[in-house]
């Protein structure tokens, strides 16, 4: 017998229909004896008609407000399939973020959690019921309903199994599980039955979307084994968990790809103390975030800086920009937004030697010019025009032989 | 400088332009330097839209989530409402039951509230903030969600007004306030510039949709001025307030009906003890609420009982009653479900007699039999077949005086 947390997204319970399906499927883990506490999200499509009906009265709603608004959208599924299990003959109780009781800061539509007191839910398991939980969603201190942000309920889940010392927490999503790349451009990709922390999160920040960076996070600092899988089958999907011996013998286990970025570049700016803190400082204060940064060794006393932000952020970076260029007198500020990142992901970096080299090889070989260059201990990075982005992506599945290897894990 | 609570219903939070006029009328009684306390409803078919969702997946859902669910209509509202406000330059900050803290017992889906803790509240007021709170919630001391049933953010405005011993508690409604009888019926009926708690309640339980009884009994108990007014117009509703010596001289305030009401009679019942409790106490067991009950005196130790019980009570009341009229072996149960209840209401009846046979008497020069009658302190209730119910109110309303008297009223 296992404490399990099951995660389901706004699509698995998007209809009346849909939600009686997630209650079967809850029922029956809980009938082969396992102890369950679900998390689920607002119906699909329930978010974004509470937003919009918020924008329609303030085009910037107050973010107190606003979260007072969206935590309803879980508390509806909360109710619906506490109700839908308990008409499969199976005991089920619901618990919004205050009940439970999920305690965050203030900072509203962004709450990060501060502790979870489970205490309720555990009294609940202990009578046999079915614990449901209200994802997305907490209370501060001062008894203020605050919201963790969008793909919050991932994070609700995982910390929830944290709270609980859960053996498992999976998370149901539309995706089977973690890929050696984008299936939709690798017809080779194939599922990992595995993966780390680390690798997980260079693949959630760098693009893929099947679990949020914060929730990865949260459940490497708890040491949660999450179990990424499909809501439409039985499957086993991909387990993220610690890193261990075995992971480290493969280079690289995945290949991701960002195409919603731009680049900035700004040439000739004079290489002293504080000028680009000038810079960045000034995007910062935008809230701008910027992802690479790369700037050059300096020739003369200038160098080049060149960094990628966000396409959304684009034209009002590149205005901020080019005032502070004026000002700091660089000499030019050029502009793309039509590039792509792609990078290659692996623990086994660290312990193998070459596998930058490879991946830049690899690239040349197509005539796939490399524009800038990003690396951390379980990543390599590159910037490339967007219109080679898919060919880059089959081409490094190939090199470090994703498909293959794959294949022989499967079988091991 | 007063302090106001504002209560608005479904249909004046209905959509976005409609929370926007609400929002304005607020704006505009804060800017007359009023304080000001606003308590909303869901908007308009939210709630059953809800109700909807939950019996799709639980035909008689579990009362506690159903709380959970309904809950977040007025919770949407009042979020939306305090975005309508802030964007007109207007201070505000919602509330939900919870966070009130509006404390009720534990019974779901009708639960009474206890106490109403409203620091918080007036820690806004005190901020120049306008606090918005969501009707129809509160919380158990065990921390569940629970709603107070239909009409219950009448009631919440009420109790809120209590609390924090405001000047007035306006009521806006589809109406203009509280009428000596249906305009629709009666056309020469007038609008009461006041009404006494006492002959409200009689009104409301009598049918007229104006106020929910639970309301008027609080504001009756804590001495809350009530304004029933409109909210598609500034003009003067009607004040429900505590009776005074004036209000003695009108004999007849109001005329109500009921026309959802059926009648069952029994003859020929042994009048032992014991026999009438078998009968009624049956019908309680189903939880079928009686109206009127009338028994005659009782010839050769047998009697006749009748009473009235909800037309959606009929069949199944009809079913009870003729199994248990076997067992005490009475003669016949006879039903009808074509009967109306008309009633006249006024506090003037305690110091003025004959008031009864004057509204037999013009009911008889129709010809409209009288079937049965019951009387309190305060007012006199027929039932009459049901095709005579608007000729019986036009005469009682116009022999009662009411369109002159409510003119003289008005004028002086």
């Amino acid at each position: 017998m296992a404490l399990i947390v099951q995660k389901y997204g706004g699509t698995s319970v998007g209809d009346v229909d849909r939600i009686r399906n997630v209650a079967q499927r809850v029922a029956e883990t809980r009938a082969a004896g396992h102890e369950v506490v679900v998390v689920v999200s607002a119906m699909a499509g329930e978010t974004d008609r509470l937003i919009g009906l918020a924008q329609k009265l303030a085009p910037r709603p107050n973010e107190r407000e606003l979260d007072v608004i969206l935590a309803t959208g879980e508390q509806v599924s909360i109710g619906l399939l506490s109700l839908a299990l308990q008409e499969q003959g199976c005991a089920a109780r619901s618990f919004t973020g205050g009940q439970v009781r999920i305690q965050t800061d203030d900072v509203h539509t962004k709450a990060r959690i501060v502790s979870i007191d489970a205490e309720r839910v555990q009294q609940a398991l202990k009578a046999g019921e079915v614990a449901i939980v209200a994802g997305f969603q907490g209370v501060s201190t001062e008894d203020e309903i605050t919201t963790l942000g969008r793909g919050g309920s991932d994070l609700t889940a995982v910390a929830m199994a944290a709270a609980l010392q859960a053996d498992v927490c999976d998370i149901f999503t539309d995706v089977d599980g973690v890929y050696t790349a984008d299936p939709n451009i690798v017809s080779e990709a194939r599922k990992l039955a595995r993966i780390s922390y680390d690798e997980m999160l260079e693949l959630a920040s760098l693009g893929a979307k099947v679990l949020q960076t914060r929730s990865v996070e949260y459940a490497k600092n708890y040491g949660v084994p999450v179990h990424v899988r499909s809501s439409f089958n039985d499957r086993p999907g991909t387990l993220v968990v610690k890193e261990d011996a075995s992971m480290e013998k493969v280079v690289v286990s995945g290949i991701a790809y960002n195409r919603h970025e731009a680049k900035i570049t700004v040439t000739r700016v004079a290489d002293r103390p504080g000028i680009a803190a000038a810079l960045f400082g000034r995007i910062a204060e935008a809230n701008i975030v910027l992802d690479m940064i790369v700037q050059n060794v300096s020739q003369d006393g200038f160098t080049d800086i060149s960094f990628t932000v966000a396409r959304a952020d684009y034209g009002k970076t590149l205005e901020i920009v080019q005032r502070v260029a004026r000002e700091i007198q660089a000499d030019k500020v050029m502009g793309d937004d039509r590039i792509a990142k792609v990078s290659i992901v692996g623990v086994g970096m660290r312990t193998h030697s070459g596998v930058a080299a490879r991946m830049f090889s690899a690239l040349g070989k197509e005539q796939i010019n490399i524009q800038m260059i990003s690396t951390s201990e379980i990543k390599v990075s590159c910037v490339i025009e967007a219109k080679y982005m898919e060919l880059a992506v089959r081409v490094l599945h190939d090199t470090f032989g994703l498909g293959a290897q794959a294949v022989a894990e499967e079988q091991a």
